[in-house]
């Protein structure tokens, strides 16, 4: 199928959006009619750009208020459209965008609606033009695509069709099911987007928090299925409002949007995409540093053996039960610092899985480090991170290990079993993006999203798992844009019992992030504890969360650069991820940045 | 009266919060529990600070889910509200917020949650705390102001009585008079809180929404009137949950509070500030940067003369009609170069609005520039721009102009009448605060905020005016935070022929903003022109608008630095700004940028 998508869903000048939707490989764009006038281009030399870019034009969307209105101010409607549609000729589109009237001067009348919209298209066709009519979620007299459909039907143009819009039909709640009565050729067109699941006024709602589909709250692949079960063989094409959007850079903005119609196509059973390979654990997490020694003591503390160093490159091995973490300090990183700059993923099927991603327009990154080294297969995740897919069962290419020389010391440990989860700090205008990539590319599933109160802006937080838990990567954006690199990333590692994980850390020299003592009398008032069992905790700053499943204790180290670590413990089926203790945390480690000025 | 605000409204640390809300001269506050929990400092230390800083503790806010519950759950409640009571023993803290269970174990069983309260209070009053129990507008089963006070009222205890949030009542819709069926002395605490009129969800409304009193939609001071009929004299406490306000810094924000609280006290006759004094007109404006021949070149091309240099400082005054703009070449400005540093308003009553803004906590600015300078008073508005409040006729202590000497070139002039309204880019945090500012501490009116879509985000854009449109000054807010100091500021000029006044111009050697040719086509199909007038405007880049009352024409100049001028002709009773055209001007700008990298 072809996709298509509405230059408002992207920022920057007219230029730019059709630059970035051919780049991210669109077959054709909607002109939203601002970006038109705001252009310096002429529209011959639209059309000739969007001509070399390969990209069609399917919609123009220059009217409103057009139909059911008394007969002088149509008179005036018409002659506005004539303009409208001579300039349609000049850029070679042939489809013009009518939503249902909301002017006040509009009258509730479906015969009147339907003869006017029939000598619209009476006009329309002489400039080779067709007016797909559509249903606005806030109409003032046609809201429903049901109607809007009636009208056409009573109209009986061969130039009139109507336009179907996800967000209109699903934000008011309609039976999608009612499209398959609708002839495939009178679908002249199909617009799409999803939309967070928000109680609020529906035209706000509809022209500030649009998303691209996957990423909200709507079935959008039901709707799709039965407008393709009608016969609809148009464009799948994004119109999407959303304020976020139009401040993000329009190239990553048109390949997530890109990615999220392929994902859609999949499900619709109308695109082949290589298979998802759900990772199965975590190989390593990839440390980047200026200067390895506050790192290594970290790790030396938290009780990791350096265990290899690789064969060609600056980067040491640091292992401990399943947990490896690897120590890089040969590429320039920013001044401040130790960053978590790549992460192992175990696979299944190393190969299958790079396909996936790659056909989901991630960026392959060079296989090859070096010419003796394995080959390992990696992408680049929407935040930079970068992804490895790695063999995790010992058959296939020979893994990555083998590229490291053993240092001879056997790691002994000091109570970690393996990594429990990462946490990546996000770019604040690609948090809904980081969501869908992992769930697309990777297989993984999304919990909901969680707010949680830093003492200087909300953040908020959403995990993607693996269903057994094999692999848990906790995405976390800022309030705002500049929140970017406030927030540091972190690793968790998994222990069975974190007191005396966290003992031996402070025995061996490690700092842990301190508690302030009222969250520890706050715990007394909500918690029954063992004798002495609290006391523990506020010696060694152990935060502490129940539900209905079970237990949480964990504690933070210091922040080296951008990186700290969490000991955590599970105990029953705790799932989360100590969310209510966040707010303490944070503003601990905001106490502690202050004091150091770090 | 008294004032509190609630330290969730304020963003930071505990201690830069406390501090922030004494520095503004609040006499109390309310703690937020998570801020203690998140602090470092004892109870002890919280309230000895507190004391050290003239503040009160007025409210803690502990408890959720207390009442109407099964025994069991009530107990484990009673368990935890004992721990709470010793806790605000320490802290010096007398009342606790108890909000109307949401507890899906709660039971509408208003007799059982009277009893639950009452036993409560008992034990509350052993602490020597007292209860004020608050219907949640999303209460599972109180939800009004009136059901909680008829289960106070039931439980008929002396340690229990209601408190009131203007929120909770406002957003439902309740109706406020009967506030006044409860006695004062039953009335334990008074929250205020503001919010845009919005059709949401109320619980995401209240968390993220919420603002200072004149700041939103709801009749706050109606509220307070019935409250203070009632007889309460408790404080007046702010409870805002504001996502701007939690990353915004806690000082500004604590003024704006104390100002918006100011304000409100004022509207019910509980302060008396000194009478506002409106401004009849715009006295100058001050454009500050480091070389003043590109400003120069440009004043010149727009018809300005230089008539006057002052005295002591590198300032010069250029007049054209009405309009005068002081270039002033002394401070040390940001590398960006040209900015609007001040405005001169014209006051029938310079030292009665200089009380009035120092009342409500506007920064008070040195009040001479120099000794022989006139005393002139200024403040400081929110986002730094000097306000100097000038003799308007000739009355009064000799006037700014007597600092300047003439140059004996008369101001011939090149059609600008005056300055028709000047447009101020306002810090992001603060937009709400500013709207508030011009409108109480100087009288203005605030006009509807309207969105205004830019190709990098959306902007926000306020006008603030005096009834005769002597004064205009737009504020205007980018999309996020960084956008601060991207778009520019603007003078608009009046003018009677901006076509000739654009010729002008462009004759001198001005550079006019290109506008497209596509935006012509547009006006040409929306409206009717006269033979020619749409190629003269074409020519010249003159944007059209039109509403029910008039007709609006305005061209734009080149920007330098962080200033352009705008030349605008208001035809009929006109009252905007065209902002329809606001996206293609911005555009125009952005291109123009683009193309010379500045």
């Amino acid at each position: 199928m072809r996709t298509s998508i509405a230059t408002v869903s992207l920022s920057g000048s007219l230029t730019e959006k059709l630059d970035a939707a051919a780049r991210a490989g669109f077959d054709g764009v909607e002109i939203f009619e601002n970006d038109l006038l705001a252009s310096p281009l002429t529209p011959e030399e639209i059309r000739a750009r969007c001509a070399d870019l390969g990209l069609s034009i399917d919609l123009y969307q220059p009217m409103r208020d057009v139909e059911a209105v008394p007969e002088a101010e149509f008179a005036r409607n018409l002659r506005r459209a004539r303009h409208k549609f001579e300039l349609m000729r000049r850029l070679g589109a042939d489809t013009v965008l009518v939503c249902s009237s909301v002017s006040p001067h509009a009258v509730d009348d479906d015969a009147l609606a339907a003869e006017q919209l029939s000598r619209l298209a009476d006009t329309a066709r002489e400039f080779g033009v067709r007016v797909a009519y559509e249903a606005l979620a806030w109409g003032r007299h046609v809201s429903t695509y049901d109607h809007a459909w009636r009208i056409v039907e009573t109209a009986g143009h061969p130039a009139l069709g109507t336009c179907l819009d996800s967000f209109h039909i699903l934000s008011r709640g309609s039976d999608p099911r009612g499209i398959e009565d609708i002839p495939g050729e009178k679908i002249f067109f199909l617009q799409l987007a999803d939309a967070p699941l928000l109680a609020m006024d529906v035209l706000q709602w509809s022209r500030h928090y649009r998303c691209f589909p996957g990423q909200g709250g709507f079935d959008v692949a039901g709707l799709v299925r039965h407008v393709l079960a009608a016969g609809y063989d148009g464009p799948l094409s994004l119109e999407v409002f959303n304020d976020v959007f139009r401040q993000a850079e329009a190239g990553p903005t048109a390949v997530d949007a890109r990615r999220s119609l392929l994902l859609l196509q999949e499900t619709v059973g109308r695109a082949a995409l290589p298979e998802p390979v759900v990772p199965t654990g975590v190989a390593f997490a990839e440390l980047v540093t200026p200067d390895a020694e506050p790192l290594t003591a970290l790790l030396r503390a938290l009780g990791f053996t350096r265990t290899a160093r690789h064969r060609g490159k600056p980067v040491a091995l640091w292992e401990q039960g399943d947990a490896r973490i690897l120590v890089n300090t040969g590429p320039a990183v920013r001044r401040d610092g130790a960053q978590l700059a790549a992460i192992g993923l175990e696979s299944p099927d190393p190969a299958g899985a790079a396909r996936r991603a790659e056909a989901l327009l991630a960026p392959v990154l060079p296989r090859r480090r070096a010419a003796e080294d394995a080959a390992l297969e990696a992408v680049a995740a929407p935040d930079g991170t970068e992804l490895f897919f790695c063999a995790g069962d010992g058959s296939g290419p020979p893994g990555w290990r083998a590229d490291f020389e053993d240092t001879g010391r056997p790691a002994t440990g000091g109570g970690v079993r393996g990594i429990d989860h990462l946490a990546l700090t996000q770019p604040w205008h690609h948090f809904d993006e980081a969501a869908l990539f992992h769930r697309g590319v990777l297989g993984l599933d999304a919990r909901e999203s969680v707010d949680v109160a830093d003492p200087y802006g909300l953040l908020r937080s959403r995990a993607v798992t693996s269903a057994d838990g094999g692999v848990r990567i906790v995405l976390t954006v800022g309030a705002a844009p500049t929140d970017d690199t406030v927030h540091a990333q972190h690793i968790a590692l998994a222990t069975d019992d974190v007191v005396a994980a966290a003992r031996r850390f402070r025995e061996a020299g490690g700092g842990l992030l301190p508690v302030p003592a009222n969250y520890y009398d706050d715990l007394a008032a909500r918690f029954e504890f063992a004798e002495g069992e609290l006391e523990t905790y506020r010696d060694l700053g152990i935060l502490y969360d129940r539900d209905a499943d079970g237990v949480f204790r964990h504690c933070y180290t210091r922040t080296v650069g951008r990186v700290f670590f969490e000991l955590v413990q599970r105990e029953g089926g705790y799932r989360g991820y100590g969310a209510a203790n966040a707010p303490v945390r944070l503003a601990a480690q905001h106490a502690v940045r202050g004091l150091t000025g770090g």
